[in-house]
């Protein structure tokens, strides 16, 4: 049996050794468009930026090596350009060599990923996204010969535009970062992602948001803000789509989302070709739905279970949760599932709870702040997705919340998880343990709380704001009009609060939650601000007009 | 409603301040013996070793502190000697009046914990357990009054006896550490705690397995193994018993492991009694049976949820899966579940995995070396415990593996667990999907593995060893009569080997698998040795009877 796989990357390489590993007889040719195999393409922008400085620690296999331990017969410079499925054949161009041929297959397998959204090219500037090995090394061209004081402009604020960024930052690059939305990383909520935008502008980045490129002329890019700048090179990361070229050539379906369709076997609309990795639709673990999810675990784990079904074993693939997670200079932000603006656009009913807990203990040295965000289902009590931003432990927290989705334990049940505990690595409740006791609170009806985008609307209906922090918190930055009344002296200070509905809060909204219990037990009408003050100043701090229109107030956080 | 608790620590004041946030108008009365409540006591060895510095971050919380935001009645230096649960009464000492009262209740809590197994005095040499403030205040005066080249003696190498050993090197005491038992750390397998050993003895630690104490001379410590140490005290970390005292006096039934006997809702066997914490039994999640799990993390859980119960809500404590984890210096130990060892004492079917991943991409700089072990039901594919040992990333894969295990999840099922993948966090196959892809092909059938500790029978039984590394590692140290093939040349040489069954064993397994494959795929009998090498020294070196016997093999490591 001879099995072709177009694309030597992640899922490929990963099909490839597999299929060998359970068929020493099986016929294995991996056609390969650029120069190099398996490489570590997570690793691109850090090899950029010299925190990989050994280029050749990126290339992890080689085609002799591949030949050597699993009798591949792997091609670089190898471009497949059509398959003609009722011949079971594909046309191949020997890049090198310029000539084009025909190669048979039983069984075919498309793993050519994603590519830029608009490979545009800019008059006068030199454009490269960060995807290939050839990328880097022409970027490392540009870096070394630019001009004294250089400067890039990335286009995009997602995972790859923000490595990009830290990596140019990191060689000395003055970086214009511009974002199409109204904030960076937009698989997470805006109030969630202050900090990180805070952490680019402390380094000198000059973030954009809401921002395009109206124009480029003879090396100066004029931005939709009115801005304009000259920069050295421009990187585009503006996202990709999938490509599906080759798919279509092959009369394949293509699904709703642009990607390759395919079964939970990775199975196409032909029998006889399989896709895995970035070019091809998931299914999403909360909808059900297709969805694209361009993660390399996925790429390669799908790589892997294409073979097992090749090889006649009965591999399925379990829906995608999307974890990611990724790294700012100091400040790590990951998320699982759906956001709450997801959420919110599906139609989807949803609770949100934020948290703002240490690291590990705060008694034992270098603790480091974190805020958190999961959202649940008010029906059912299922997590619908988290999101975790700060240093230490974040990837910690969301793999457990993203194992927690997997096995079906409800947000509540999160209080349960017997999670290890020393203080160098957590606290007795753990931050996730503490969302469990949080969503346990309001699913029992022992809580109720209001988000920050909530406020305005509850003051205007007449609620009265209560700031339950000591009064030298309330002193150093406060809601405006809020009454400060200390957690401690609440229950000494009843008569002082007017008639009528209360919403309390507290700086992260622990001490809000204890001050409601006080409150609704001695008859009042009672709401905490969830994530308290702290949450409050990241979510207006997005969603005001200029960026530091509140920054007295944040900095006092 | 009046509920008294018996225990000012980590069980009884979680139980305290959610009864309040609960009840606002219950009478809560919190006696504890000791001078301080709510203190860190998972920070102490640190306090010790100077890592914690501040003393008053031990002290989370006072009576006066607890009184203003709990209006909670906390009177420290008060000792509860005896229940009267007819009268619902409890007898109690003001220490420092010298005054005994009685005082009534409705609900009691027994939050008492436990304590050490033997409270040994030594003639002449201080002696010290390191469970409470007073003792870190009379450790810190004996290390301070130490000789100029101070020496302790710490007996018991478990969770606290390490921590105990750490933090004296740290304040340059020169440790002795004597443990009963074979090898320290017991809740993890003998060849899993090779490298803590190592570890241990590389800092100067003076590491006596096997060995107690056979008498106390003025002055002078006369060990089983015939050695006499002087040292200038001695910190007993022999083990804790339940404190059941007070529990006997109330006529409460005490179960078979000497813990006092609550059912799921922390009630004793007096239906106005409850008890939580380290004192009480709990129900184990692999056997359904009691057992004593000693973690804070399940005394401030089950805290908690007693102050549940007595308000009335309808809450149980889940099964314990007895997560821990321990820091050795540079090397952290964790585990889940339950170990070979008491897999086998049990006589519970299981197999295991060994596997010796990177805590991340090894093309990212940082990465460290980490060994990890998984016990897994042979018949349902069920997780049964889990041992991980290295540095970074331990406690994250502790942990989700733990959730795995809460959440249902197969061992098989970690393939498809979708962890943050950044270089720096992991790798696009996690370790733990690494170890679920081992456990598919052992569950399949696609591969067979036999132990470090089944390697000598297969040999006497005829079985040929062939090393599959490369020649280079292969003279760095190997298994002796190995017959070295290197994977890469196995398909070519395979007429080198003789008839009959073979085993092949790598470094670490991965090769040894693909290896495995190609010779079973070419007719012949094949195992591969589960964790190569590295798990083999581990083991061997354990079971020797001198540790530095195997010495010059373990160092290729």
């Amino acid at each position: 049996m001879k099995t072709v796989i177009v694309g030597g990357v992640a899922g490929g390489m990963s099909a490839a050794t597999r299929l060998r590993r359970l068929d020493e007889t099986a016929e294995i040719v991996v056609f390969e468009r650029g120069p190099y195999v398996s490489y570590a393409n997570c690793g691109l922008p850090y090899y950029v930026g010299g925190v990989i400085s050994d280029r050749s620690s990126l290339l992890l296999q080689t085609p002799q090596s591949l030949a050597a331990r699993f009798r591949l017969d792997v091609r670089t410079g190898h471009e497949v350009i059509s398959v003609d499925p009722v011949a079971r054949a594909v046309a191949v161009i020997d890049v090198a060599a310029g000539e084009t041929f025909v190669e048979g297959y039983d069984e075919l397998i498309l793993a050519v990923g994603a590519s830029a959204r608009e490979a545009a090219g800019h008059p006068g500037i030199p454009t490269h996204t960060l995807r290939t090995v050839e990328d880097v090394d022409a970027i490392g061209v540009l870096v070394e010969a630019a001009a004294d004081h250089p400067s890039a402009l990335v286009v995009g604020g997602g995972f790859i535009g923000l490595e990009a960024v830290e990596n140019l930052v990191r060689r000395g690059i003055h970086v214009t970062l511009i974002q199409r939305s109204p904030q960076i990383l937009t698989p997470l909520d805006a109030e969630m992602v202050a900090p990180l935008e805070a952490q680019l502008r402390s380094r000198g980045v000059d973030v954009r948001t809401s921002v395009t490129i109206d124009a480029v002329e003879t090396g100066e890019v004029l931005l939709s803000d009115g801005a304009r700048v000259r920069p050295d090179f421009i990187i585009d990361a503006s996202g990709v789509v999938p490509s599906v070229d080759l798919a279509r050539s092959a009369g394949l379906r293509v699904g709703p989302t642009g990607g390759i369709a395919v079964d939970s076997r990775n199975r196409t609309s032909d029998p006889h070709i399989y896709a895995v990795g970035d070019g091809v639709e998931k299914v999403d673990a909360l909808s059900g739905q297709e969805a694209l999810v361009t993660m390399a675990g996925l790429a390669n784990r799908h790589g892997r279970s294409v073979a097992d079904v090749i090889a006649g074993h009965d591999e399925r693939n379990a829906p995608a949760l999307g974890t990611a997670i990724v790294t700012v200079f100091d400040t790590v932000a990951a998320k699982v599932g759906w956001s709450e603006r997801q959420l919110t656009a599906a139609g989807r009913a949803h609770r949100a709870i934020h948290t703002h807990p240490s690291s590990h203990a705060t008694y034992y040295p270098g603790a480091q702040p974190m805020s958190m965000k999961l959202l649940v289902d008010p029906e059912t009590d299922a997590i619908l997705g988290a999101q975790i931003v700060g240093g230490e432990g974040v990837d910690k927290r969301i793999d457990v919340i993203a194992v927690a989705m997997a096995g079906g334990i409800t947000a509540s049940g999160l209080a349960r998880l017997e999670l290890a505990y020393a203080p160098q690595f957590g606290s007795a409740k753990d931050p996730v343990n503490q969302l469990g006791y949080v969503a346990d609170n309001l699913r029992s009806g022992t809580t109720r709380a209001i988000q920050w985008h909530e406020l305005d609307a509850a003051l205007d209906a007449g609620a009265t704001l209560v700031d339950v922090r000591t009064t030298r918190e309330h002193a150093a930055g406060a809601i405006p009009g809020a009454l400060n009344i200390p957690v401690d002296e609440l229950r000494e200070r009843l008569d002082e609060l007017p008639a009528g509905p209360l919403v309390v809060h507290c700086q992260v909204g622990q001490r809000g939650h204890t001050a409601a219990r006080i409150l609704s037990q001695n008859g009042r009408d009672v709401v905490n601000l969830d994530g308290g003050y702290r949450t409050w100043v990241a979510g207006r701090r997005m969603s005001s007009p200029s960026p530091s229109a509140l920054h007295s107030a944040a900095g006092s956080e």
